[in-house]
Formats: C-alpha cells, structure tokens, sequence
C-alpha cells in the first residue's frame, strides 16, 4: 500500500515517513528496518566522526538494498568536513543536515549524486536552505525530541514552510508518532514526515532498555528544553541550542544554576559518566520530543511503520465520515 | 455543506469553526458574523467587566438568532463573580472559561442549562477541568496568539488530551489559521477549532486597522512570547501567564529588563497610553499568534469561515489522491 507525495518521488521509497538521524540512537540496524518497511531509515552521523558512524553505514548497506540517508550536525561537520567524504564513497540517498548553514555542502553532496536534506526551524532559516539548493526541507517545530534552536511549533512551522517553499517536498518534524501525525503533516502541507522519539522506543535503535522505558511511561508533559546536560556531558554543542529531554533529578538540580554547574563539572561529570554506564535515568540524560503521549510500548520499528501508515488510512475515513454528503 | 462532530453537536451548529474570546477584539459583531456563518461565535467577557461585555452581549443578541457563547479568564471571574450570573441571564450556549480552575463554575453554568467550554494547556489540566465536569476542551498550544501559560505544542497537544478524554469534543487552539489547520485539526482526533488571531484580522473584529495591518505583513518568525506589554499595561494578569505577541520596539527596549521597566512605569505609561491612543503600535501591543504566516488579508468574517471549510475540503481530497488506490 504506498503512498505517492513529492517526498516518496524525490527519494525512491515508497512511504512518506523518514527516520530522524538520531546521534546514539539511530544506527544502521534501526535505519535499515525503517527503510525496509518502505520508509526512508537516516543513518546518524551525529557528531562527525568516522569511528562512530561508518560501522553504521556498513550495517545499513548490509542489512537493506534500499535507499538510505546519512544524517550530521552542520556545526560538528565544520570541525571535521572529510566527514561528508568518507559517506558519500557508500552512495547514501541523501545527506541530511541540521543546526547550521548548509550551504557550503550543497555542492559536494549534490556532484556525489545524493539528495540534500535540510532541517529548519524558522521561516528565515527555511528560505537559506532553499535558496541553498535543498531538496527536501525539514520543518522541526519545538516539540521535537532532541536539539533544537527552534521557537516555532510544528502546527505553525510546517505550512508556512510550504509556502514560502512550494515546489519542495517539506517534511513535518516533532510530535509526529502516530497515524494522525501523518495525516495532520500531510493536511498541513507536508510531503511526510520526519520521526525521532517514537523510533527511539524501537527495538531496533540503539539504547538503554531503561531509556526505552521511560519513553513509554512518561507524558509530553514531563519534558523540558534545557542545556543542563549538553553542560555536563560537554558534546561542544552551541549555546544556542537546547535540546528537549525527559525532566529528571539531574535537572530539577540544576535547572536555572547553570553558571553554578558549571563551577562543579568535577564533581558532576564523573557521577554523570557512572550514572550512564549505570544506566540511571534519574542523572543521564534521556531525549524525548512532546509527542510521547502517544507511545505505549517498545516495538519493531517495521511494525511502527506499518501501524502508523495503516492508522492513517482510518484517520482519513474517519474525517470523511464528517464530511457533507452531497 | 454541514460537517457533523461530536463539537457541531453538542452546541447545535452546522461549522466546527470556533471564534476565540479575544479580549478587546471578539465583541458582539464578530461573534454574531461567526455564529451567522454556521461556526460558534464567543464574545470575549474577557476582564469580566460588566460595562465592558454586556454591551457586546446585547449585539449578538441583536445580530444573531444562532447559538453563542461568552469567554471569561477565570482569574478575573473570581475576583468579581457576579458577572457569571449577569452574562447566564441571557442565555448563551455557552460559558468559555481559561486560564484558572473551572471546577467551582461548572454547577452554575450548567445550572443555567449553558455548556462549559475549558481551555487548558497541559494534559495535566486537561484531566482536571475533564474531571470539573468540562462539555468541551480546548487545547491550547504556545503558538496561539495572546496569553496563555502552555510550554505544550498544538501538535502534540490536541492527540494527548483526545486520548484522556475519549468521550468529550476537544477543539485544537494555536496557529489554526486555514483549511490545512482545519483538516490537521482534525486528524490529530479534535472535534473542531477555536481560531483567534485569523479572526482579529476580521473586517468585524474591534481593533484598530494599523494592527491588523500588522498581523497581515508580519510573519511567524516575528512573534515573541512576553510579560513586557502586561507589566506595562497593567492588567492585573497572574506573573504565570505570558502572551504572544509581534515583536516591537517596546519589546525589543524592554524584553530581559523587565525588573528595571517595573520602577520606570511613572515614565513608560503614559508614554504607551499615548501610543494606543494614537494607534502607534511600535509601541502599543498586537496580541498575534505564530499562525500569522497564513494571513493574507482584512475579510469579513463569514468569508474567512466559509473559505476554511472549502479549503478543507479540497485538502481532503488532495491528501485522498496521495492514498493507495486499491
Ligand atoms: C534521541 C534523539 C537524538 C537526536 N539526535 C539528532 C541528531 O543527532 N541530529 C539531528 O539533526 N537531529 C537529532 N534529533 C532531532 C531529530 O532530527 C528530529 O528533529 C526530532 O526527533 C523530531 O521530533 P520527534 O522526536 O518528536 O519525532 C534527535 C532527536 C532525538 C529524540
Ligand atoms: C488578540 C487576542 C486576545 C485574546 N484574548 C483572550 C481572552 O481574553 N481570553 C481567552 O481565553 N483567550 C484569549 N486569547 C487566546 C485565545 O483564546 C486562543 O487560545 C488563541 O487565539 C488561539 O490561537 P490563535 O490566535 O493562533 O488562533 C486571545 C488571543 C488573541 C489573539
């Protein structure tokens, strides 16, 4: 049962719901099984580092013979730009890039042959990376799990992405975890849909079982932007972007004394290690979007796929149904 | 052309299109334009000022044999109560109540044979005011246009408020400006929409046309959440509650300085006394929600509410044509 949009078209797949590059979560098994399933599974590339994203990229080329993407933050690529060189030699689908000026890569993706995909969290930001040769736009609202300089929601973000963007397949990111996040994207515009929290409670995504849990059994309501753990853990992420979390002991810590924490990373960072190694989610950090509401229950991400789509198909129904008869 | 939703139904109109209870902006003239088109209008009894709202009330009453209803912020109804029994003596469908607890106006307003309309902004809220004995919930995400104490998105929102209360018509408030955020609306399991800043942007709507000049060629990007305008307006509004607003010069000399603005009011007031009565509003506020990508043009209201619903229609159909055909 495939679904046609400008998205599914520009990428080969046969679904319009992509895998978010995920950095720690979304490895080559979890992105092989979205793509699998008809989807279009994003590889990260996180932090752009060769030792950590190419045995990925060996996964997904072993495990599917469908297209796949390769996903990096723009700031962290910067620092280490023979990066994007070491993914275009295994041929990805498309490169895929967030949190910064895309533009300078453009050209280099585009002469490997890849689609360039671009996540944008303003109207501003989505006109540079169309202007900047994107293919696909990303519109990601601030419900989003993960980093984000975003302000704009998802609901508002995406049609006027559209608009400003017409003849671009624009994908709806943050909140999206079920079939009526499908159809609301699609309603609004969208080409599909761009997933990350839901599929970090796949069997497939790298993580702690405990992490999965929680996603389970929190509510959007128990999120929080903050840079309390990006503090901690020192990934060298801008001040500029926070990222969405499950609030937990570690933040109600430090939670408005930043400056503080930052005094103390002798003392923090070493029980912070311990609590990952630990796997105790009370201190490490757990990234989640507001759409965990909908999540219950850890799954295969093909069987995510195929009750998302099937979902939406009764979703549509059931709007027909309120429709004027003629 | 009726659409029928559990919304529709329980208020006994033909539209699931809801005119917002704007203070200073939705009175009797545009709630009765609504009301007229087949949507639900709502005066805003905003203040709970009796000299302000009851007035407003006489001219729907006037223009207007279909159902409407009356808004209050429930902080301000608990400081003069009596408005409540002033607004029920003629008879509204319904009683609109946000930003407070609703529990203790349920038996009144039901008692009138009126329908308790909540607007709530957590899933946390949302159970409470269910449970206070709510016929409709309204879910308000932060993009909406003017105050409002949600950190939630629309999008995330409206699905996790529909999954705690299966049985109740929820409306999804925040950045619905057209048909798309109608049928996303939809989609996402609400009965219909509450619409605000679309509607201040109403030939019928109170308000001064250089602001709603403003909501035509401003965009998203250019709203801001603040208390800047309320401490300087003095309004009585509880420190919780900040409103969306565009983005101006006042906001820009003030915003992060807000403790210096309150020992400079002697100045600042008359100063933005002065601006509203001259309609300067570089300095006077323009409540406006992120929705405003999506407006093009001052129209009477009964036109924005039929074009909405033609333009949902034919979304359906466009999102129709992407599905597997058998
Ligand atoms: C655990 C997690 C890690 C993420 N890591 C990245 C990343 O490395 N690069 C990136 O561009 N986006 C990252 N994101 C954000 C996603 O690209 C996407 O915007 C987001 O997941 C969409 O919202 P949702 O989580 O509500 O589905 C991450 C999100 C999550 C939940
Ligand atoms: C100019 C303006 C005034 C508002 N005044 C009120 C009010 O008095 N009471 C209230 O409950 N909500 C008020 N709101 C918020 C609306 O109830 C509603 O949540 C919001 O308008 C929906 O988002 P939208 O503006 O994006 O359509 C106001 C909104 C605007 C734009």
């Amino acid at each position: 049962m495939p679904w046609e949009t400008a998205f599914t078209q520009c990428l080969g797949v046969s679904l319009p719901v992509a895998l978010a590059p995920m950095a720690g979560v979304a490895g080559g098994e979890l992105a092989a099984a979205v793509s699998e399933a008809g989807g279009f599974g994003i590889v990260a590339g996180g932090y752009a580092k060769e030792e950590q994203f190419l045995p990925e990229i060996e996964k997904v080329k072993r495990k599917t013979d469908r297209p796949w993407g390769i996903g990096f933050l723009t700031w962290a690529l910067e620092q280490n730009p023979k990066a994007l060189d070491a993914a275009l030699e295994h041929r990805p689908a498309a490169v895929f890039l967030s949190c910064g000026d895309p533009s300078p890569w453009a050209d280099p993706v585009h002469a490997a042959g890849a689609r360039l995909i671009c996540q944008v969290t303003s109207v501003r930001e989505a006109a540079r990376a169309r202007d900047a040769g994107a293919d696909v736009l990303v519109a990601q609202g601030q419900e989003a799990g993960g980093h984000g300089d975003s302000v704009r929601g998802t609901f508002s973000l995406v049609p006027a992405v559209v608009d400003i963007a017409p003849s671009i397949p624009v994908l709806a990111a943050g909140a999206v975890a079920d079939g009526r996040g499908l159809v609301a994207a699609l309603a609004l515009g969208a080409a599909g849909v761009l997933v990350g929290t839901r599929f970090y409670a796949a069997a497939e995504a790298i993580g702690h079982p405990a992490a999965k849990a929680r996603l389970v059994t929190s509510g959007g309501d128990d999120t929080v932007r903050t840079r309390v753990f990006d503090i901690v853990r020192d990934t060298g992420w801008p001040e500029r972007y926070p990222g969405r979390a499950l609030r937990n002991r570690l933040y109600d810590e430090w939670n408005g004394r930043e400056d503080e924490l930052r005094t103390k990373l002798d003392e923090v960072r070493p029980a912070y290690q311990a609590a990952v190694a630990a796997g105790d989610f009370d201190v490490a950090v757990v990234w989640a979007g507001e759409g965990i509401d909908l999540i219950h229950g850890v799954e295969p991400a093909g069987e995510i796929v195929r009750r998302m789509v099937a979902d939406a198909e009764k979703c549509l129904d059931r709007i027909h149904a309120l429709r004027p008869s003629p």
